[in-house]
């Protein structure tokens, strides 16, 4: 059966993110002085075969650890879902 | 009142997706064979100020449409929660 997984990387909160830093300041720039904090990371959307629910999410679990992430500076967490017989896994581009 | 947003950002079906062919490749190479398809965008956490939970979810729209996605390759969805006292929205790295 076909599964669609999402997978989160961001980074640690205690590592630095240039990136988020840099969006962060230019929304303030241009004017969204709310804005307080801003963090970029990842987001994966794999679709595969697998025989059950949870031996897929095993395997995305191994995936997110051994090769999707950095787990020195990043964290992870993943969603598995049936897909759904329009090819789209429920909800577009979520979950 | 302080609220998280996250934003995902991820390329449209139609673009191609260089960063995820790559990734498909490896983790096939790796022994993955079950994996059908990888699509890498990114997930954008955003910390604002915002008098209200519409008003948070009004700016944070027009910031993904406007800044942080381009609306020609990349599609976004968007989800806003109320910080929690502990400085985390609900479930650490999500929604």
């Amino acid at each position: 059966m076909r599964y669609v997984a999402t997978v989160k990387v961001m980074p640690k909160k205690t590592v630095l993110d240039p990136q988020g830093s840099a969006v962060k300041g230019a929304l303030l720039d241009l004017g969204y002085g709310g804005v307080k904090d801003v963090r970029i990371g990842k987001n994966i959307r794999v679709e595969m075969e697998a025989p059950s629910k949870s031996a897929a999410r095993a395997l995305v679990e191994e995936m997110a650890r051994k090769i999707l992430s950095n787990p020195v500076i990043e964290e992870f967490e993943f969603a598995v879902i049936p897909m759904d017989s329009s090819g789209e896994g429920a909800g577009g581009i979520a979950p």
